[in-house]
């Protein structure tokens, strides 16, 4: 993890990724959802413009696929997008491990921390 | 990767390392950097003022704690700072994998990407 190359690597994956939000849209998807309101439902509090925004930027950087579905438009993961369940992963591991105690305190509660995501 | 739970850990962790920027500096003190200088350095075009918050943010979160080192304050990691590694790492070999090719086309000119951050 040293050198220009690898700063310029990982820096440009956290501007892809790194948008609140966008994660956790691909971690619906990996679990399975595969349509903009199954997507939706899956993520408290997701206004639809910002899951539309998301999901076009996701497009963009080639992680996600718009496919016709047998009832209208879905959204697919590529072989990219599927590779990012390491860094989901990683993340869910990470606050399970070091932040599932003050979820407990705070009775799960996840307003105040959605709100400003 | 299912379950109320675990997406609730999953968003915390999202919550907590989301934001610009905050993974890029958790990178730069895993690289051996301790001053904030010498973090700063590491991170192109980062402002005095968005490293400054960031770092409180990572305080608050438990992953850096600040600490009187010989010649003024330092910052280190934390037991649950440093096992942001593998998010770090995850994260920067898809970037590596999947965005590399982009870095080539536009020369490694950061600018785009940096400015956004």
């Amino acid at each position: 993890m040293t050198g220009y190359g690898q700063f310029c690597s990982m820096a440009r994956a956290h501007e892809v990724l790194g948008g609140r939000w966008t994660l956790l849209i691909v971690r619906e998807i990996l679990c399975g959802s595969r349509r903009f309101n199954d997507i939706r439902r899956g993520i408290p509090r997701i206004s639809r413009t910002v899951l539309s925004e998301r999901l076009q930027a996701l497009v963009f950087a080639g992680a996600v696929e718009r496919v016709d579905g047998a009832h209208g438009p879905e959204y697919a993961l590529t072989e990219a997008g599927q590779e990012l369940a390491s860094v989901v992963g990683a993340l869910g591991t990470w606050g399970q491990r070091w932040l599932a105690r003050s979820a407990r305190d705070e009775d799960i509660d996840l307003e105040p921390v959605l709100a400003d995501m």
